[in-house]
Order: C-alpha cells, then sequence, then structure tokens
C-alpha cells in the first residue's frame, strides 16, 4: 500500500485518491482498447468519448446552460490575463478591474498593454488581506475583471461583485472553482487553471458565454481567438488529452460526492476547523480580515519568523508538507481544496496544538 | 497483465511501456515523497529534481550546447506558429518559408501577421508528395522555417536546408524530434509538441538560441515572450509538470537504447520494412515519393477507396489501431514513431501480405 502525506500545497495540489486509482488503472490501457489514456487519438472514438463526458460532466455539476461553450485551453490563467483584454477590449475602451491579490495585479500588466484599465478598489495598501467593500464602477467599463479566491493572501469574495454601469463580469476563478454553488448566469467569462481544484497542471478550464465568443477580435493569431476553440471543440490542435480525462474524472467525483453544495459544506467545515484554532491559539494568527476569509487558502504566521520557520521544519517532519507561506510573503499556508481531506486538517489542528504546547 | 495492441495513432502517439509502467508507479506517489507525480508543486524540491533530469538528460541526448536554452511550453507548435514572427520578424522585414505540408502552410498563415513571407518552395501543387529539391531565398531572410516532418503526407527533409542569404534556422520538428542524430548549433530555434515522439500532449519543447532570446520583440503579453521562460527556467507559471516527467523518462528510454544513432537505425530498419512490402506489393503503394520518404509517418493507398476501407476496418478487427489516413487525403497511414516496436511492424506487414493475397 502507498503511504501518502499530508500535502497542503497551493497547486499542483492534492488529487482524490480514488481519480489517481482510476487514472492508474488506465495507463497502460483505457478500458480494455489496449491503449493507454495518453496515447488515445484526440481523434478516435475513445478520446472523444472522454472529452464528451467531461463536458456533460461539467454542464451538470455547475448547472451551465446551453449558451455557454465550455472550452480546454493551455498556458494557465496567466494566458487569460492577456486573451481577455486581446479580445474584448479595444484602445479607446475602459476595463474594470478588482484588485485583490498578485494575481489581480499580473492580470492589469496584461490588460494595459490593450486599453484602459480603472482600478475598481485594490487592498495592496493593506499587503492584501482583506477583499474591499468599497468600490468604484468606471462609467461604462467593457467588462469587469475579479479573482474571486487569492491564493497568496488567503481572501475570498464571498459573492459576486456587482457590475453598477453594465459591462459583462469576467473571473479568474483558479483557486476555488467548484468548491461551492456558482450561478454561471452572472458571469460572461469564469477561466480557471486547473492544478488546484481540477486536475494536474496543463489544462485551463474557460466557461464563455457564446455571444461573446461571436464578438470577440477578429485577425489575431488564430489560436488566440475563443472562437477557434469554441468553434472546434478546443480541438483546433491537440488539446492536454490526459488533463481533460482527469478532470472529467475529478467532476465525476463532486458529482459523487454530492455537487457544489456538498463541496462547499465540506470546505467551509474544514477552514471553520482551522480558523477557530487560530482564533483560538496564543502563537498563530490568521493574516487574512475575518470578512475576507478564504475557504481554500488559510494563511497564518506567528508574527516571529525563527518560530515559523521552525514550525514549517517540525511539520514536515511529521508528515505535513507545502506549508511554507508563498515566498512575497512569508509566514504559512495551509490550502485546502475540495480534495483535501478533512481528516488531514483534524491531525494538522492536532499537530499544531502540540507544537504551540511544546514551544511556551 | 494488461494486453496491448498496435497502436499505430499519428499522435498522442504510443509511449515505450516502462516509461509508463514508471509513470503508473509514481502515480500515488513519487518515489517515497507520499505525494503523487500529478500532486506535487513546481516550486518544490521533488518537481524541481524531475525538471533539472529532464533538461540534463536533453542536453545530453541531443548534445545541446549551453548557449540554447531548453524550454518547456504550452499550446503546440501552432502556438509556436504565431510567437516566433511576433518575436522575430517585423512588418518591412521577410521570412523564408518552406512549405512541404498543411502545418507548414498554417505557419504561414501566421507569420503573414506580422511581416512578409517569401515562399522557398512549394509542394502543395504534387499534394506534397516530395520536399522539393528546387528552392530559392528571399534578398535578406530575418530567418528560414521548415517543418522536418510532415505526418499528413508523410514526407521527411533529409537534412537542414540551406540558408544562402543568410538568417536564421527555425524548425517544426513536432514529428521526428530525436528520431536521429540532429547538429543543434545549425537551429536558432527548434520547437515540437510532445505527443509524437516525446510526451503525452500538452507540452511544447523549445530549443532556443540564448543570443535569439535576447533579441526578441519586448513589450509583447508577457507569456508570448521567450524571455519570460528562459528567465524563469520555464515556471513563469505553473508548467504542465507531469507532461515534463514524462518526457524526462522518454529522454532516459532513449539515451538507455543507446542515443539518437540507435533511435536512427531501428528507425530505419522499421521504416524499410514497410517501404520494401509497399514497393512489392500487388495492391498498397507509398504516396511520397521515393526521396521525400518520412520514417515516421508512412503514407500508402491502394488507389481504390472500397478496398482501403475494407483494409482498415480489417486491420482495425486484428488489432491494428489508427492505421487510417488523415482526413484530407485518406488513404492509410502508419506512424512508426520512436516507440512503436519492431515487431508491431513486422505484424503489419504479414497481416498486410495476408490480406492481400485473400482479397486477389
Amino acid at each position: 500500500m502507498t503511504v501518502r502525506i499530508d500535502n497542503f500545497s497551493a497547486g499542483p495540489a492534492v488529487l482524490p485518491v480514488t481519480v489517481l486509482e482510476q487514472a492508474r488503472e488506465n495507463l497502460l490501457s483505457l478500458g480494455d482498447s489496449g491503449i493507454g489514456i495518453l496515447e488515445h487519438s484526440h481523434r478516435g472514438k475513445a478520446f472523444l468519448s472522454v472529452y464528451e463526458e467531461t463536458v456533460s460532466r461539467c454542464r451538470k455539476l455547475a448547472g451551465i446552460p446551453d449558451n455557454y461553450h465550455i472550452l480546454f485551453l493551455q498556458g494557465g490563467a496567466s494566458t487569460q490575463f492577456f486573451m481577455v483584454p486581446m479580445n474584448f477590449l479595444q484602445s479607446a475602451q475602459t476595463a474594470d478591474y478588482l484588485v485583490t491579490g498578485s494575481w489581480a495585479k499580473k492580470a492589469v500588466v496584461e490588460a494595459k498593454r490593450f486599453g484602459n484599465v480603472f482600478i475598481a478598489c485594490s487592498s495592496e495598501a493593506e499587503n492584501f488581506c482583506e477583499i474591499p467593500d468599497e468600490r468604484v464602477a468606471s462609467d461604462s467599463p467593457v467588462y469587469t475583471h475579479f479573482t474571486s479566491n487569492n491564493t497568496i493572501s488567503g481572501t475570498q469574495f464571498l459573492c459576486e461583485p456587482d457590475t453598477p454601469n453594465g459591462g459583462f463580469l469576467v473571473c479568474d476563478a483558479s483557486s476555488d472553482i467548484f468548491s461551492r454553488p456558482i450561478d454561471v448566469t452572472k458571469y460572461g467569462i469564469i477561466y480557471a487553471g486547473s492544478q488546484k481544484n481540477l486536475a494536474p497542471s496543463g489544462v485551463t478550464l474557460v466557461i464563455i458565454r457564446k455571444e461573446l465568443v461571436e464578438r470577440g477580435a477578429a485577425e489575431l493569431p488564430t489560436r488566440l481567438e475563443y472562437r477557434t476553440h469554441a468553434e472546434t471543440d478546443s480541438m483546433f490542435n491537440t488539446p492536454p488529452t490526459f488533463g481533460i480525462y482527469v478532470m472529467g474524472l475529478v467532476f465525476q467525483w463532486i458529482i459523487d460526492q454530492g455537487g457544489l453544495q456538498a463541496m462547499e459544506n465540506r470546505n467551509r467545515e474544514k477552514a471553520e476547523t482551522l480558523y477557530r484554532f487560530l482564533d483560538e491559539s496564543d502563537r498563530f494568527n490568521a493574516t487574512a480580515k475575518p470578512n475576507s476569509r478564504s475557504m481554500m487558502n488559510v494563511t497564518f504566521a506567528s508574527g516571529d519568523d525563527e518560530f515559523d520557520a521552525k514550525f514549517i521544519a517540525a511539520a514536515k517532519k511529521a508528515g505535513f508538507d507545502g506549508l511554507k507561506g508563498h515566498r512575497s510573503v512569508g509566514g504559512m499556508r495551509a490550502s485546502i481544496y475540495n480534495a483535501f481531506p478533512s481528516a488531514g486538517v483534524d491531525r494538522l489542528v492536532e499537530f499544531m496544538r502540540e507544537f504551540e504546547s511544546t514551544q511556551s
């Protein structure tokens, strides 16, 4: 039997064991096809059926209506940072950006190459420790872009931001997609890198309203137009077949767990267990403001770098991996995405309690 | 034991069984790390060591000097079709393109968006059944682009084209990379989608001279500049970690087989076995001209669509998969990349011989 440890990595991140077991089972032969899942032509019946299942499970679990395309792209959220403005933001136009973390800032840098960026809010002065309540909007934004969960600072939007002056909503949902129910109809575009809640790294899930695909810029490099991928069922060229396969298994796993509401209940319980301990602890403190706390990435610190380093080392030795905070902020971070088991959170809290008591 | 059939798919394609077995072994835990290969952070020690091994094996097996970067990108060769001209071809400049197949044509379409394209040769009028001997060059091309192997028509360059009027050489080597020795110093850029000779789909290997990286255009979307990837060891954002891992295993497998010369010897023998049969056959004919025949994709047809369809169906039933020619040309195609076993070629020839005899 394989001994597995508690993997708190921010991404690539832990996947459900049953998903890994299925992938392992099909690595030398997908079903009884005699050809492994990595080796099937993307044009063959076997893979086309994998593709169709992945799409239909995605539609089912998130209630995605027919007027949205589900695309599997490459290049991560960082590629969407420029594909969105390249397709939709003309030089005289303005898009609103909610700057709640380092990734949102990077999205702004790319958007400015194409048109005007209006900063609807920013918590940079507070080290991104909160999702600002006060937001403004430009007169007539083409779209409003936000990052639903911020992995580095550990903050998360409770609900979609308003768009009082119109325009469509664009969401980088890389680190909390399908961690709770979502009303897709509120969005024009939702995109997410796969490596946190969906699959191994290397696939970008893009959910986009069909009307936008038609409206997007033309005469771009072919692969940078959304319509290229929409018109070819994400097979303009060879798609990342294994990533799509694993994503389909993860979708089925979510459905089997009870769907997005069940995911949210479980995620909330895991996060609350950790935050409760942090709020009671004498040494560890949660770093995100209470009303902005993420259910996906729980960030904390003691305020003493030496203590933090000692804790991370001891935790690693005890089988808790990936707890070191992002290099840009320090401290600790426990990433507890959908697939992270509740028992692992309980083990961590137990370990922290004991560590704290031996250090005082 | 897993029963595996003969997979002649043009890509994604067959991988070495020992590579698949290693991947399978490490899916729930990479070594004794307690974390599967899909789940390791790209910033962690375990994956960084995978990355470094992959790079150093690549350098070793192809003798790649230090003045070349080895990059792992995404989006396939189709993304390189526009990244190369976007970075290097300004609007008043000219690049030369050798048009030897459908993929080369697609590269031309993207290049024309940025500058002038000079067609150095084209075999389109002959349905791309040969690599033209006669080529011309523009006065002062920035670069010359060619497709070393053409999967659809089954043709392959015997050696690099000349560049009499200067400029650097760019090669789309997606379908024959590392199938034979290569003198990297003759090239400015070599790029290859992974799904034929290297790994599962979803990684693009780019070997690029360092001086070019420095020279490339600035102020592009960050992820579309080569320097972004060169400066961050392909980790500007999360790379496709599993694909890089499998590529490293494939590189080691090539080294263990005796390196690129041993690969060429084996590939030549496999291809000659097939072409010899086709040249002697009364019903099947090779479709590429003799001096342009590919060692990777052997294309053939009977001249009778009904006979071809009957053959493909019978072959599939007998356990030979993926023999149907590309939908744009019809006929048959046997893709016999590095990992395709000699025994499979022998089995196919035997089957064809028998099929032919029962049909006459």
